[in-house]
């Protein structure tokens, strides 16, 4: 049931995203010998006014 | 202080989530001897577009 | 594909756990229309040291 | 590698969030030892109909 | 500043862990344009205990 | 109801952590005007062998 999460900045397309959960979902599988099926993925985008790095918003970066 | 938190695909209906909201608090009220003002339940709803099972996103299934 | 977390202290039982992820699994069938088989429900058990309210660790409570 | 996430109900500007980061990241390096850069924040924000306590939306209170 | 969480039953060895996180974080380089040093990726074991699946604990099946 | 969870590596003795969730409920009560009572902290303690910068597991580092 190996459940993944990806958190990142908004703004990837959906060609971006299909690639990134496909290769994910391949390394969970080979990694964790998991079958395919049991494995989610889920992208959580975060808008740059609510995202910080070293106490500051990369809205203000 | 139970935090609960449900991830689901984007699109209930505000009646299904109040009732959502409902049951679940009765359900850990009543397993895990909480008092109903210390819990909260947090819906988080995901696009189709972010959310994959077996390496697919739900936007292309 | 509903995924449930639930946070709480740590200490409760295995007949506790089992009612209510039985009970919570109930809730989202019922008003998010899921089949049983899709929904997930995971418990994060805190320590006393590790979780506080209103600032204070509920190990100092 | 301090991760931090807040959730709270949405509607916060930019200036409390701007505030809110700084704040947080002089917490976790006066208390964990952790260089600035190493540290991230972000915001979850969440709608009164997505969050509930004691069984209620905040969207019904 | 990709952050990922992998949640996944207890018990995979570090060799496991190694090569998941190696994966994951190529994934993420190749398909979000993300540098290396800015991908995290936690893992999150979880207990037979504390997991379930359809309503039952995977404990119990 | 702001909800933080802290994400990092295990080992930090309670003194640590006492001040980390007072220090950081301030700054959450300052900034998003929430009543202390309101704010949980909780913090999940990750192993060397659980958390990865780079690809690359902080116990191999």
């Amino acid at each position: 049931m190996p459940l993944v999460t990806v958190k990142a900045i908004e703004g990837r397309t959906i060609e971006q995203k299909r690639g990134l959960v496909k290769d994910i979902t391949e390394a969970v599988v080979k990694n964790f010998e998991a079958k395919p099926e049991s494995v989610t993925v889920d992208i959580v985008e975060i808008s740059r006014e609510n995202f910080a790095k070293a106490g500051k918003l990369f809205a203000d970066s």
